[in-house]
């Protein structure tokens, strides 16, 4: 189904169920963003993303840019200062040259923006009705720092959750396209390289301990990811939730809750309570980070839950989706 | 054009006009199977294939086996050991979960047996009609030890063109069951490993110049790139070309020339002549080299051409096709 690849549940399971299974092997079994092991003494971060965005140009971004930076990320979001990337096409017959210079264009831009070179690629072409126009897997290799520990099972009671950014906008931004919709304004993706982020809120503090980037399933199942792997709970403030009130208004329409939607230039991190204003700090002189804000905190219980106190005083369950709200998001 | 995708000249001038400017670095440019470079003072290998074999199972192999294989041969032809792989797949919805779950499996073993660890992966599952079943990216990393000297512009005069073994068999056994051709026996696959036979072969001598794994494209395009990158000649004993007779008589039904037929556990080698003897009792000794012949040479010239002498005691030329005779054969 096509929740399988939505991120959410149904995508857990099939990982959970039919991939760890068989690739079993202790690197994998960690289940982060990218693999982390060590080689000839080097730590190095090594992650993949296959993308089948549709359309394949959107506002703010092309697939190809996002294939860039969506692995930038995930390297990034290990701690790993990206290095190399290799890049496979798979291109359907009758796809326009035109289109596809554009976005190898843009994927080169990207590249140089990230600091990583694009080093190894491949290009396959199917018949017609095979594909949508082209996909594009990355792969990227990074190296990490040695007294770095960021890890998805890191969080402790006591941590603040910190959002570099205003939420929503890649998601909102591929659908107005897809769908022919119009808000006035015109919504932009936020994809990004975010290592330069990272670097920075490493620099104010060694205690980052988890990093993520909200993708797919937007922020609600990345720190429902969290939550589980560190069997904490977290709990949100509602009011605290930076979302551009355009991607606001464009969910109301679409009956969307930008909690679910789809981050490209975003990231979510955990720090004790102490370090939060030093790394605000940090990340607020950062481009990317202009609006960082704490949105929530760690708490003990329930575990594996993650709980948001509403803007008229409530409080709710944020639960995983089993899909995305959205197919071809990324 | 589903000839982009071939691996032919129309693959090359994608990769050269495209891609290559784009991603401008000193990596990239060498063209080579795979990109190599230091990081840390380590010497690395990385690779990159998609992987969209139609059918996904075909005698002797599965589209998982093959995209396994198939990123450890590049690393091997770098002369790296494979170390660790990630891949990426894009389902199409309503894609049978146990053909998934088959494919996985030989993925799974495939994997154990190249000694390689999966251990990062992506799904994404595209609507009906938007796909084939599944498409597979790998990429995969590996360590060259740091003696080692393999580049397709490494062939000198005087080398001598080796072999490992009967060709054509792959893209003949994924055509003839495409197709619902029978011929007699069944011809299966020669998917398979092949940094074991490297390790044998760099064990018999250091001066193992060029490896190359002739996939898309076969023997034919091999050489012909080989013979462009060190702007040598090749002269080729038709003779002396290991064949198997039913891939002989498939091609001779079908109008192919097993030259150009994809193989997928076959390698080429250009050695120093002295060295030759050495190279072959090596691979005489391994499962995968048993059929090891020399079946031709470096010559001055023409540079960049591929002639070969016929069974008849002619002359001709050895050409690289626009595209590969048979689309989607890996």
């Amino acid at each position: 189904m096509l929740a399988h690849g939505g991120g959410g549940t149904l995508t857990n399971s099939l990982v959970r169920d039919l991939f760890a299974p068989a690739f079993n092997n202790e690197v994998l079994d960690d289940l982060m963003d990218g693999a982390v092991f060590k080689l000839n003494g080097s730590r190095l971060a090594f992650s993949t993303d296959a993308y089948v965005v549709n359309p394949v140009i959107f506002p703010g971004g092309t697939i190809g840019d996002l294939a860039v930076n969506g692995t930038v990320n995930d390297l990034a979001m290990c701690g790993a200062r990206p290095v190399h990337l290799s890049a496979a096409f798979v291109l359907e017959e009758g796809f326009s040259m035109e289109t596809l210079r554009l976005i190898v264009t843009s994927m080169s831009e990207a590249a140089a923006a990230a600091g990583i070179s694009v080093v190894a690629g491949d290009t396959k072409v199917v018949e017609r009705g095979k594909g949508d126009g082209v996909y594009i897997t990355t792969a990227g290799i990074g190296i990490i720092e040695d007294w770095l520990e960021i890890r998805p099972d890191n969080a402790a009671v006591g941590d603040v959750v910190i959002v570099s950014g205003l939420i929503g906008a890649h998601g909102i931004a591929v659908l107005s396209v897809r769908e022919g919709l119009e808000f006035g304004t015109t919504i932009r993706s936020d994809t990004a390289p975010l290592y330069g982020l990272v670097r920075a809120m490493i620099g104010a503090t060694r205690e980052v301990y988890v990093l993520r980037d909200p993708t797919r399933g937007g922020v609600a199942t990345a720190l429902n990811e969290i939550a589980r792997s560190s069997s904490i709970g977290i709990l949100l403030e509602e009011q605290a939730i930076p979302v551009p009130p355009e991607v606001n208004a464009a969910c109301e329409i679409l009956g969307l809750d930008p909690l679910y939607v789809a981050n490209e230039g975003i990231l979510i991190a955990l720090v004790p309570k102490r370090e939060a204003d030093g790394v605000l700090a940090a990340m607020h002189a950062h481009p990317l980070g202009r609006n960082a804000a704490v949105i929530g905190k760690v708490i003990d219980r329930p575990p594996g839950v993650v709980m948001m106190k509403t803007r008229v005083g409530g409080t709710r369950i944020i639960d995983m989706l089993s899909g995305e709200q959205l197919p071809r998001i990324c």
